[in-house]
């Protein structure tokens, strides 16, 4: 009779041979003697080891490696993520491989072949771009237990995800302009149909209201998350008969290309126009001026995300159902020199 | 009689079976009829493919993917040499895989594992900084030819390489500064070691000679190419009785902490002293001021890389000599607004 859950060792046991000598037998057969690989053999059969393509996802850290996909890594945001993820699985001897999902090889079904060819053991994902097509490649395959979403994640789904409270985030950037006595703020948003993009416009909506704010659409300008969508937003504000005297951005890297542009322009930072943004990367302590953003805990982010990754990889894990509900990291205001009082 | 470079398509004409069919019995061979099975063990006896770890190098393109590794992902420099890599790995349908050497699970043992379990089919490395163990471990199993250097090198190998013109560079640096009139000229470095840290400074001081420019020893500040280095160098020169009036730093980063904290203690930049970069990051046009530097093509980087390591996994090549001469790319200055007049 076939049982279920197979594990390496349970055929390992069967055998009467090491799990190593498993673990040869499936991937250098030629190497072992006759013998011993038909003795592992017959006890495949018996244990219904690895019999069709989802009992592969029952071998637990075969690979020795995670893959982490980013959506840039032209983005020095995610650098401290990565060394989050590095330094928790570190400690479980697994390898972290990255693949950049602007680099289009290493989407799609090439990735989906990687992953089952077991060359890694599960993934952890920054991007909630990921197209659907993708996460049905992987469910169809009974992988989708083997995918964390960290940062970012997708909407309409449980799979498990880490994140910051990027609505609170908001809330508190729109607080600090407040108290500074800023009435007029502006907000350059992310890419459309990024979900931080509309957690983060919702906090400054909520908050907005809450102070009981003006509101005027031009001051919700798009941008995505870019220094040169910065620099345009610049241009927009430059422009306005009704300029904002603050300026909340989705991201620093946004806000360094703003600071650019209105310097340039011959508008002061802070005394013309205070800027705030999210993430706080280490650039954002050295720009001039530096500057008042959001502060994400990447390294919280990076390791829980990996704690989360090697719970789902673990058959012994038993904790399926609180995997549903995210995981939220805490934002803290980093008051700098970029904004001032009104 | 064993034949010498055995490969996968070789082993599927004595099975008379596909070469699918040859990589399905070396990697779930319990999914194939044991009759399938053993004629393709028979047809590996007979011809001696992949009788020993040294054997498996001599396939080409397996696994589909390539390992780059990165001295730290945390410095937004090296984001556009992956892209120039996987542009042109992407033409060959190989997925690029990256790895922070500062990720200690990363590098070592656990590596060179990887390697050898044909997870990945080829190396290129950003970091001249790789322990000669490791590289001799790879040298043991027969890897050697599938490592192509980067941007950085190791001194005293003929490991193929691909790296800007580092000497040129600052050569142009110091070129420029002196065209702008100024006479004392101070350099932060890299960090001790590091090749790019050598080449950079060696440029500097031949031109320096060349120009007859006065020297002082304090003018030659260590750093380490971060913003941290940066900050420390503006310290170092505010404390000097002599100071200089121009800064040549070995990195963009190191121009962005030394900027920073310049402006920060009263010294304006470029009016009390300039400043000029090296590498021309995308932040460095965006930076107040925005700054002069000296640009790598570091897609061209990227793209030489991948076509040469292309070149050596591929059995078919006989290009083995050329190889050992560093590929060397053009720099190029850009001057914006952080140089000005002495």
């Amino acid at each position: 009779m076939v049982q279920k859950n197979v594990r390496i060792r349970d055929v390992a046991r069967q055998a009467g041979v090491s799990t190593a000598t498993v673990s040869r037998a499936l991937t250098t057969p030629d190497l072992l003697a006759e013998a011993t690989r038909e003795n592992v053999f017959a006890a495949i059969r018996a244990t219904g080891y690895r019999v069709n393509k989802a009992a592969r996802t029952l071998r637990t850290r075969q690979a020795g490696a995670v893959l982490v996909l980013v959506p840039n890594l032209g983005n020095p945001f995610f650098s401290r993520i990565l060394a989050g993820i590095s330094a928790r699985l570190g400690d479980h001897e697994t390898s972290v491989l990255i693949a950049d999902t602007m680099d289009r090889v290493a989407t799609g079904k090439s990735l989906v072949d990687y992953f089952l060819d077991s060359q890694i053991d599960g993934m952890i994902c920054l991007d909630g771009g990921l197209p659907e097509n993708d996460l049905q490649q992987f469910r169809d395959n009974g992988l989708a237990d083997r995918i964390v979403f960290a940062c970012e994640w997708v909407q309409n789904t449980d799979l498990p995800s880490v994140r910051s409270d990027n609505i609170q985030g908001a809330r508190l950037a729109v607080r600090h302009l407040y108290e500074l006595g800023h009435r007029k703020i502006a907000h350059v948003t992310g890419p459309l149909d990024n979900v931080l993009t509309h957690a983060r416009r919702e906090g400054m909506l909520i908050e907005r209201g809450r102070l009981e704010l003006p509101a005027r659409d031009e001051w919700i300008i798009r941008g995505d998350f870019s220094l040169e969508s910065g620099r345009e937003a610049a241009e927009e504000i430059i422009r306005m008969e009704n300029r904002p005297t603050a300026v909340f951005c989705a991201s620093d890297q946004v806000a360094f290309g703003l600071m650019s542009t209105l310097t340039a322009r011959g508008l002061r930072v802070p005394e013309d126009i205070s800027v705030i943004g999210f993430d706080d990367i280490e650039l954002s302590d050295f720009y001039v001026p530096s500057l008042t953003t959001i502060r994400q805990d990447r390294h919280a982010l990076g390791t829980r995300a990996a704690s989360l990754l090697l719970e789902c990889i673990d058959p012994q894990s038993t904790a399926d159902g609180h995997r549903k509900t995210p995981v939220i990291v805490d934002v803290e205001l980093i008051v700098r020199h970029s904004t001032a009082m009104a």
